[in-house]
């Protein structure tokens, strides 16, 4: 099908790439409070380019946190609305040493500390596009695929005289990567203003290169950090150890007995409201094209995969929930010896959840099996840094029907619909609280490095993106 | 007894403190890369103060790892000779913002990296000498005790007209907190350069105020890290959490297997070698002046004491092995959320070990055991930071009861004998290697926070310190 919304977008590709590098310079880092000003920037950039191709009432909504960005353009009476999410931070970029090019695109684009960030700057020894990916923190995840939704704008406005095939409503935002509080509580203030037909989520990924996808469901999070006080101040382990409590050995005698050595959350009724995916959702899986041989050498790169027997790979990531530890602060970590029992140490645990597994109600497990686990000696105390549900968005809708055949355009194939792992949790507000479906339609690949060092962008799948978003509204239109 | 060394060191005091200040102004801190030069520099600002007070043959001696130093004075023909041993090394100061003074007496004397550390400058309100003591990293441990030394040397050769009563080599180091390689290296290969009678070690502690001590035991250390390796890159929990192996929870599984919630240290035969204390010793112990109770709340400060059942503190402390783990580098430990999997992680884990005990036995038993424990999909490798056996010092001899009559004309008390939880590897060197028995007389006191924010070195003790040592040599000679 011919779209001269596709064929400006063809003729702008270096542009678009050019104008996203841009984006990926701002280093707008949510977790780390010396970067708000970055995600204000990142929020400022996309701003006027939305209010430079034509979209209306552009606003930089301030927060408690970080910035929400706000547009619109209701000019197609009669058509549907779309409301276009994305988010513009980006998880922090370290361990730094591991990165072949720099984070954010320039070696000056981000201020690194120390003699030792300054050291790892020595690596990043090779250029941020190369084997037609951009290298970059945010360059899939999710700069990328918001850049794909704005240059899609561009392209239709450009195509049909000023106007978009149908109407939009844009709300993106910077703290996707520490919760998203802010997005979840203006949803629900705003409904009115935020109403739409459906969402439109670019923030997931194809499940195999060339294949289209669909992202259905999602996992939920509660990410927390584990907090353990032992002596009142670090004590010498030589002349202390034997009489005084260690709270990092605490943190491990605690978490150790979170989960089993096969993957198994012990923490008691943790499973006990899992809802277990449909049986032609499972058979549907079975059929996806998926070598866990291929997925366990390239992707993860370990000797063995882990995880609970008896359930399938994609079983496990995408409707199991799991526990991780992510690191744990305290004590002495630089190199070198200090023999010292720490007075204070703290273990980031979290957990992905479900479809119908509630965060308050897992919260509320594990805080109490922690505090049951926590050794005499020892005070914990358990900080929440994020918590949201899973969710699982149904396929029979005309929008889901609209995207399959725009992807089907643009890959000549099937769409396959699968979940993720991952958690998106303003999908769930959307459905719960706006009551409108999301098509979770994402451009990256599963060797993207998300969330790890070298993380990339596959710059094809970029232009396929926003080929795929125009036909998608025209064909709505 | 009238000493004019004494009177030159009481007429002295101020000066002698101020000096003092000036060595704890450099921040030699021997685990860090960085502060290699000022190792250096506390041995050089050390030399020069030696050959000013008259020493012979000062030698700033290059190692691979820090500098030695060495000094003698032999005219006292017929008298005995005594090795004197101190470090000017120091443990890193860190936490840095829980000091209450600057960790290096002046705010300037130590250059502090990036936001944070600036920002924890500013709860550094107080000065460095209040209440009678001096608050620095290395003020006790053990700059403040190197200094009692050089000043009494001072003193006696002022009121003995340029002589010492007895003939003095000094080997002071600066790897103490480092494992003491060189120290070690050095006196396997100078044993007739550094030939005496018998050590004079100055760093311990006196079991309570005003109660004379000398130390006749120390553990052992086998200081390692255990380094995990996974994935081949860090992965997004939500992506990968129910498939990826996590090093970091592998280490959890490993370490918390190593030592039951008691504190009995489960590496198989690590128990077998260890020696009790006699049934003398454990009598004498019984009737020093110790309140569990007193030593829980301002000592350690915490709710409870933990350990071995069956034993009693200082059993436990002085005479059981015990296991730590200290700091675990890895995966995402700054303020806030990053969803992570690490690809690699580490845990620095020490045991102390206890006479009888051999270090590279105990160091290949927890390294199969690690590697027995260590589940599929993880590598583990582990590095060795210090290694050096356990030492008790026997206590009939000419010098330990010259040592207790000096130390009753400074205390008008009896002294004890006790042992320490810490180690100084040398002192077994000195044994094994010299065949010399070692004087551990130490003026610190348990309370000074060796290791930890806010150390301290009680000034009175310091001049206490000085005038015994005046006293124990002029009785030698």
């Amino acid at each position: 099908m011919a779209s001269p919304a596709v064929d400006f977008a063809r003729s702008n590709q270096s542009r678009f790439v050019d104008e996203l590098k841009n984006l990926l310079r701002i280093p707008s880092i949510s977790t780390l409070d010396e970067h708000k000003s970055d995600v204000q920037k990142a929020a400022d950039f996309v701003a006027d380019e939305l209010r430079r191709i034509g979209m209306n009432n552009v606003e930089v909504i301030p927060t408690k946190g970080h910035p929400l960005l706000y547009a619109d353009w209701l000019h197609a009476p009669g058509k549907p609305t779309v409301l276009m999410y994305a988010h513009y931070d980006v998880q922090p970029p370290d361990p730094l040493n591991e990165w072949k090019s720099p984070p954010f695109v320039d070696k000056d684009a981000y201020s690194v500390k120390g003699d030792e960030a300054q050291a790892s700057m020595q690596g990043w020894t090779l250029p941020p596009e190369r084997n037609n990916n951009i290298y970059a923190r945010g360059a899939v995840d999710d700069k990328g695929q918001l850049w794909m939704e704005v240059k899609a704008l561009e392209s239709l406005f450009h195509a049909h005289d000023g106007k978009l095939p149908i109407n939009v409503k844009i709300i993106f935002e910077g703290e996707e990567e520490v919760g998203g509080e802010s997005i979840a509580e203006y949803v629900g203030k705003q409904k009115a203003k935020l109403k739409a037909d459906f969402a439109l989520v670019c923030d997931t990924e194809l499940f195999a290169p060339n294949l289209p996808t669909l992202c259905v469901g999602l996992r939920g999070l509660v990410y927390t950090e584990i907090e353990a006080f032992g002596a009142k101040t670090d004590l010498h382990s030589g002349v202390y150890g034997g009489a005084a409590p260690n709270p990092l050995f605490a943190l491990i005698e605690i978490i150790g007995k979170l989960k089993d050595a096969k993957g198994k959350v012990l923490i008691p009724g943790f499973y006990s409201k899992v809802k277990a995916p449909s049986k032609d959702e499972l058979k549907a899986w079975k059929r996806l094209p998926f070598n866990e041989e291929h997925y366990r050498k390239t992707e993860v790169g370990s000797k063995v995969l882990t995880g609970e027997p008896g359930f399938s790979v994609l079983y496990r990531t995408w409707a199991r929930p799991t526990l991780e530890v992510h690191g744990m602060p305290g004590g002495f970590t630089a190199p070198g010896a200090k023999t010292v029992i720490p007075a204070k140490a703290a273990a980031k645990v979290s957990m992905r959840m479900v479809p119908n597994q509630d965060p308050d109600d897992i919260l509320k497990r594990f805080t109490a099996y922690v505090k049951k686990l926590t050794p005499k000696g020892i005070e914990t105390k358990i900080k929440v840094w994020s918590k949201g549900p899973a969710c699982v968005v149904g396929t029979d809708n005309h929008f889901i029907r609209a995207a399959t055949e725009a992807l089907h355009d643009t890959f000549k194939k099937d769409t396959v619909f699968i979940r993720s792992g991952g958690s998106i949790p303003i999908v769930t507000d959307f459905q719960d609280v706006l009551k409108i479906p999301s098509v979770m339609m994402g451009f990256g690949l599963p060797d993207d490095n998300l969330h790890a060092p070298n993380e990339k962008f596959h710059i094809p799948n970029f232009h396929r993106g926003i080929e795929t978003i125009c036909l998608f509204f025209e064909k709505l239109g």
